[in-house]
């Protein structure tokens, strides 16, 4: 058994709560990476304890209800959600400037009782590996522990930041170790503080910025080219949505964190710079969570003539992601099994845009996942 | 040194021609797979000594000036090819329903004259590597060294076939080790005939069919599927174009063998079969060399959704696999001179759409391009 | 009240049935041209009396029941179809090639007592119109309705000319005004016979072939293109689905029938040839009736410059063949309230692809529409 | 004889002088809309007289030597325009923010004496007919003539009204009918105070902002779908190029002024409002003037379902617009001489993005091309 928190009860979590419940059922585990392998856990060792939210209309409410309300003309929610709980989570500002009425735990006392508070909860629940999938926030890395400390104590730490720190504190108090799973852009993985931090009671950070959507297949693409010695030479790439995070990228500083996990891959693969615009391009709300995703590639091929590529995607974006945590939940309780501990860079590689930790080169996706299954073999995590 | 004769006068071979030509006068090598890594032998030392056609409109003419009627008004022609003329090569009906004017050495004896006649012409040469790129012609297996030589005996073997066989015996009567590459749909690598032939003669064939344009990113693409997991739920592709193969491949028989090469990718890759269209769909005069490629993949995502993507491309053909050749011919030449014989599967996985001996699994192009370099490291080929 | 039968039990008619009852219960009526129009008569006013098909499967059937199984997965089926059920029809071989166990009216007697038989029933239906929506068959023009009549006498017909000619039969027999809407490639309203016939019992053919799916948007951006004098060099176009119309039309000889009326649009609106590839591409069964449409068009610009366009669309191939078939009945009806009889070009040429009368030029869909509007209003059709 | 002065130095122009040069000398006239039909005005009446630019490395060159450096690469550049010399112009910051060093005249003493000195260049020229294509701008609309001299003279305008401003003073003081052609989206046509400004001196100015690229391609589609009542979900309308037009559109305030003039066009056409987001997205350098556009339109069909269309261009931006603008040099020199003054809605609505005067209603472009012929062959300045 497998005991997961999921903090941030949006699409990405109600995709994974119902995807698994109905895996449980019987569904395909289509879009699930490893699904075809044999791993040390299985889907159905998947249990959900615990989910946090600051959206008013949420908190309180069973996962079965806000599923039903997210999902509801799109899937069967399962009958089982309704014996799980939204608890209130920190906001700290994570969800400003959206149209959400948003309260957190901290406007009860502080950010020091609210994780204190959180601390408790967790381990009423026994959790053993949290999800962390809130709305993209502005966020910067703190590179110390010291620095990370400090800011807690003044409340200026992002909610993310937050919630990683509240959980190594329940690990440390516990002597439990755990794994913390990041797939938004906010600096975690990435971030030496959290790393040391997490290493320091044994248990183990993943992230950053889960990579589904255009950005992966992008990358393949251009190993493909580089591959081949074709110079690339210029890149678009436009992303429209209608979901809350596309709605969040529309204000400058949460794109921003987005364009820094979506564009470092391109130098790391094709070996030099090229001009690109690579970014979530504006926000439509009848597309829903199925964006619209348009790239354009141009290159020089042999004798000196120029080709080019056009790809256009619909893709829901929060099944993919959603699919992808079924297996970092799982690979993640294996990894603490282990005794894997900080970060790791093996299972960041495929599954993250910005993989930690800090310095990590980015490869190419198809790369990536042989190296990962190698490395799963030799840890028997995966047969 | 490497001295390459080429067979077939067309798009591919002017553009391997000019293209090798003006790199030595300084072009930069995009299109060359390897041009990043540091080979044995370097672009400059290819050499082009024979180069042969059956359309009598080339036959006798120079190098320079076939390449500046298909070329000219796209790229500079280099002087240097004058020296190069267009010797008459086999017909054997590989031309048969095109609109071209054909005439073949065997018209002037029988199908055993004209191969003893491209022996001697082969050992005036000096030739060590040998590039076939005719038209896309009908042809199938012989399976056996008997079969193959009781067709030749009765002339009932297709013009590439010819060329191979003619090839395998200039090596054995000259005891000197070749290499023949076969980039067009025959079957010549996945042939036990042929490959039993070279091998007897410590000779290597490389092939079949170089894997340019959709369907090698198409495969790329249906890896990069797999590892999510993603269910492809059907595959659509159309390529049109204006080249003579184009044309060629409107006609049926010539048709099927191009598609047989083209789909077996996608079972291996994706480890289940797929309802499928993939095939040049038509001739578009206008196009010419750059032809139109669009696809389609659905597939389910997780939780049972579906997501859709659609790539478009202008692909100029030829150059692509001219830049293949380019490295097929130094990787070729290195391989004799290492002792590898037959054929060799860790080169055409990469290289070759329908990659020989017989039997061999498809991978991803990005997959095979990590094996062939190691294979290549190995045996010191590149560094 | 206008009285509608319905020949061909398939996905149009499915959508068809379907759609209207669905309107008539509050679904907007998207898809409809003139529905944001008043018209002379409401969408509430069609009626459906007759169904017919030759699938065994299907004959015998309740309306309900057909539309269950081909829609039920996908829209709401209304109660009332309940009501009509599917007589058996005309075979001739219509479904020839087709993996359908098919049986016709004429397997019990002959062409001409089946023909007798329908006649009686459209008697006893006290139908209006009348809609061919079979499977693409091939047909050639009788010129002449002696022609005609033999071809019938001696059973020489297709199941769609001998449905017109047992339309014509009734109307003439029974001294009623009748409609036949023909949307399927087969020359009727193209067919000097045909528009002759009807004009004698003063009644109307319309067609033939629905212009829905991708040709007539390539109409308007030919049109577009045009008006900008910019040179189309050339017009690829593929189309690919998985309903039974695809799968028919990868039989050459029923291909050959929709790719006249696919092109002759394009001489028409430019003013001059083009290397064209327009046709039905291929049949993947998964795609089912939301056909994929790829087109790629590239031009001449100011200057001696070239552009080029890419059109992709996946396309409800049957709902928007039924949209147009609302309004054909619609207007169908009003005409021959009018006194309109023979064929009727302003309208032909905008609902169809091949508009009869024979030799009609093909105009693009923006102007044939408003062309189309100005004769209704004279007409007091439309207000 | 029509003598013409072109505003702006750059791509636009030098693709409008060197295209009709070439037309004098035989190139087809691709891409000027009206050259299939006999005007009054031939392209060979054209005459460039004058030639204005801030650049200071442009003032004072030949336009041989300007269009030799923007367009050497790709056409020939004919030496007639040798007699052609680039003029200082005004700037009053028009290229503020852009990597360009400028100088005004109005630098030398101020924008009165510098308007002064433009009429005076004017009368020597001779000139006809106006063509204002400098880069976008930010400016607005000034209402009243009293407001729009007021800002002369304290020199709060930009350098397209001021120009406009002074063709207007030059017809007034000249008693010369002359016309003014603002293909930027700079509001003059649509600003009542230059429309009245105009006509007092019986002159005309047509504008604004010229329809060429993806919009006008938009508003067709938008009006095929509108004919058959396909209910519109949402429009997404990607732009991203090199040209200095692009680096201009990345700075907001003169993205604003593009945004408003993209997207009147679509209440207008399907006569309901539908979430869009249509602007120029981004500036990607190696793209040069051929701009890369990604459309995407999902809409409801008949029956309830889902159908969506995807639209990819490669479009050379400048020769689109030079090419429209010998048709509007041409019309202009007739429409005045017919003493049609002030503005023209005819033949703004099918040249113009946001058609003057203001309060227009924007229809598609193929109907406002009927409209356009019907209105030119009724002044008989088309037969």
């Amino acid at each position: 058994m497998i005991r997961v928190v999921v903090i941030g009860a949006g699409m990405v979590a109600a995709h994974l709560l119902t995807g698994v419940e109905r895996i449980k059922r019987g569904l395909e585990p289509w879009g699930v990476p490893l699904a075809r392998y044999r791993l040390d856990k299985a889907i159905e060792d998947i249990e959900f304890v615990g989910l946090y939210d600051v959206d008013v209309r949420k908190v309180g409410k069973s996962a079965y209800d806000v599923c039903k309300e997210l999902l509801g003309r799109t899937v069967p929610v399962p009958e089982t959600l309704k014996q799980l709980r939204v608890s209130m989570g920190i906001h700290l500002g994570s969800l400003r400037g959206l149209p959400v009425k948003a309260q957190g735990l901290e406007e009860f006392g502080g950010v020091a009782e609210a994780i204190d508070r959180l601390v408790d909860e967790f381990s009423g629940f026994g959790a053993d590996v949290f999800v962390n999938v809130i709305t993209t926030e502005p966020a910067r890395a703190f590179e110390t522990i010291d620095n990370l400390e400090r800011a807690v104590e003044s409340g200026k730490v992002s909610a993310s930041q937050a919630y990683a720190y509240a959980v190594a504190k329940y690990a440390r108090k516990r002597s439990r170790r755990v794994a913390f799973i990041n797939v938004i852009p906010s600096p975690i993985a990435r971030d030496p503080a959290f790393v040391e931090l997490y290493r320091r009671s044994a248990s183990l950070v993943l992230g950053d910025d889960g990579a589904t959507g255009a950005t992966p297949l992008m990358a393949d693409i251009l190993e493909h080219l580089a591959e081949r010695n074709r110079r690339v030479l210029s890149i678009a790439q436009f992303n429209i949505g209608g979901n809350t995070d596309f709605y969040a990228l529309t204000l400058p500083e949460r794109n921003a964190m987005k364009e820094e996990t979506k564009t470092s891959v391109i130098e790391d693969i094709l070996g030099y710079s090229v001009p690109h615009f690579v970014k979530p391009t504006g926000y439509l709300e009848p597309l829903g969570d199925k964006k619209f995703v348009s790239m354009h590639i141009p290159w020089k091929t042999f004798n000196g003539l120029e080709d080019e590529l056009i790809v256009n995607m619909r893709i829901n974006d929060s099944p993919a992601l959603a699919g992808l945590l079924v297996d970092l939940i799982r690979i993640g309780a294996s990894l603490i099994e282990k005794g894997v501990y900080g970060t790791c860079y093996e299972v960041n590689a495929f599954f993250m845009k910005a993989p930690g930790p800090r310095g990590s080169r980015n490869v190419s996706r198809i790369v990536a996942f042989y190296k990962m299954l190698d490395y799963l073999r030799k840890l028997e995590i995966v047969q």
